[in-house]
């Protein structure tokens, strides 16, 4: 099979999918797949036994949340167009605002759907500024308890989306409270609350139980139905980013330059400043593994290796699965990574390749 | 005609083509379009009325260049991969290769084909770490004139690519006499020396005589055809991003959310921290303009306006040509914007337009 491809592995998957079946289980969350984060809908049918459905960021995803995953379909943009929001509450079961002012906006066309609110409790897990959403002057959600109750009549739940990365389950159980202490006279005339994504529950560690009685007393004291809306932790660990060498030099250290590139590949590598992962990463063979782009800092990373990496080598990128297929882009006409699946038993599917056609066509 | 769309004008390329269509007839330089850059072939018969060609980064670019853009076409790739370098000589009057390694690795295919090198002279004048040739450990081109020297035979002509937005005429004059005093003696050998992008000669106020004459001295001392390989100077100040406003809000500071993304379209911004710009930015009110995506970050910049932002009015973002709609993709399913020319007679044509198909095709 020639690289690059992402390998979407379902035996990775499994455990994912069974902690959020769990969670469901004891503490009558229901999870939804953040499809802004990974919307290869080839694996939907697996992922929809164990999840309850999607949410999502746009007009686009919500189509294909409600065509591909069955269960149930949230719609959430930052901002609606009107020439879109028609089709929006068509292909979903609830529709989330960002503001009051699009509430108000789009009250005739969603009158008669259930409606909800983004709120933006002011704090957040975010160690980077910019995917910060309680950032200073952020558009992301209503902040003002007093303004918010004054549509409360026209909506029976509130999306909070403030956790980011966060594998610290004291850190969400304060920021919880928190929320609770703030907007707790609003939480309880709700029927259902969403708690975004961001949590890191299905990661190596977490204290899952404890998670999952925090989340049943949310939702008894409140009497409300809790949502969770993972993206990274549904897809965790499960996909790697399968590359090749295609030549090696030394210039004060080992390069090795691979037939894919971060920025066209796995985008937030280069946004965030951050390495890929390889594995086992040993041995006593030190190289900078590169990609093919122009960019001069088109850097996977740093790794050791056994043995002097050498043309026609392969490597794998671990966790390639969380807002790099969804952001994967031509850039230098870089050939795009195929998409496959490996299924339960071993057989690997090739469900989508790309070719020069693909590229020429996505300009014009 | 409804936003996004990038609006490529023709009036506006016009006086970018005239300079570079001067600059050869004053120095002999031809240019070749650098298509990383700017790919939108809906434009290339008209470019290559005043330009000689394409230079690539890909195969697939290669190809793009081959096919839409009369003229020559140069191959360069950081690395070429086993099953495509044949189809890059097939598609290509010369074969640059990034270093040693990969020359000797595909001798034998390209031996009866004008062949290069890349060459880094180990200086440039890129200001962000990210995009310099010349940072350490570089993978982008050869170093060492000694090595050089062991394979002069089998190319005839060099790549120095070491420029990077540089508005700066002396500085360019500097390193090219940097690059001779260094590499003169393999310099003299060859018959073609490509000096790259990079060099802002379309900008205003930039002394293209002298540019002109530097280049025609460079050109006849050396007794080499000089290319030049200009991609933001080639397109500059020719296209917006045009979008439409969809909600405001206030949050401490005047927000107006718009029906695009900087990270699915104006992906520089994101990368290198940098904000759009808007004209004529005067007035006396003072609007943050927001992206669409989740991304708390979207976010293209603050401006001037005289009148208070609402729902329904359009904004251009201007100098959307460079690096834009060849990495935009589909973060967050935001509508992917049309590719629009205007013609010189002032009319608009769509060339090209995304919808949900293309959004779920993307994926798998």
């Amino acid at each position: 099979m020639s690289t690059p491809y992402y390998l979407i592995d379902k035996s990775k998957l499994l455990p994912n999918m069974e902690k959020i079946a769990w969670l469901r289980e004891n503490s009558g969350a229901k999870s939804l797949l953040a499809l802004k984060c990974f919307a290869s809908w080839s694996v939907f049918d697996f992922m929809s036994e164990y999840m309850d459905g999607t949410t999502s960021s746009s007009l686009y995803e919500v189509k294909l949340g409600r065509e591909k995953f069955p269960g149930e379909t949230h719609a959430y943009s930052v901002a609606y167009a009107d020439d879109e929001i028609d089709e929006v509450i068509a292909s979903s079961d609830k529709i989330l605002f960002n503001t009051i002012g699009q509430l108000e906006r789009f009250d005739r066309q969603s009158a008669s759907h259930i409606r909800g609110l983004r709120v933006n409790p002011g704090v957040s897990t975010s160690e980077f500024d910019l995917a910060d959403p309680a950032r200073p002057f952020s558009r992301l959600g209503e902040h003002d308890p007093d303004q918010i109750a004054k549509v409360i009549d026209r909506v029976s739940g509130f999306m909070f989306h403030n956790n980011c990365e966060n594998d610290d389950f004291d850190r969400f159980d304060g920021m919880l409270s928190h929320i609770e202490q703030r907007f707790g006279f609003l939480i309880r005339q709700m029927d259902w609350i969403s708690l975004g994504g961001g949590i890191h529950f299905t990661g190596e560690g977490y204290p899952l139980e404890k998670f999952a009685e925090r989340l049943k007393r949310f939702a008894g004291e409140n009497e409300v139905q809790v949502y969770l809306e993972p993206g990274e932790a549904a897809i965790t660990g499960s996909t790697t980013l399968e590359v090749t060498v295609l030549d090696t030099l030394f210039n004060g250290k080992n390069l090795a330059i691979v037939d894919s590139s971060i920025e066209a590949h796995m985008l937030d590598l280069l946004i965030y400043r951050e390495t890929a992962k390889v594995l086992p990463n040993a041995g006593p063979e030190e190289w900078m593994i590169c990609g093919k782009s122009c960019l001069a800092g088109d850097i996977f990373g740093e790794f050791r290796f056994e043995e002097p990496l050498k043309p026609g080598d392969r490597l794998s990128m671990q966790d390639a699965a969380g807002y790099t297929m969804v952001k994967k882009n031509w850039f230098n006409g870089v050939k795009m990574p195929s998409i496959a699946v490996k299924e339960l038993d071993g057989s690997v599917n090739v469900c989508r390749s790309f070719g020069y056609d693909d590229f020429a066509s996505a300009l014009s």
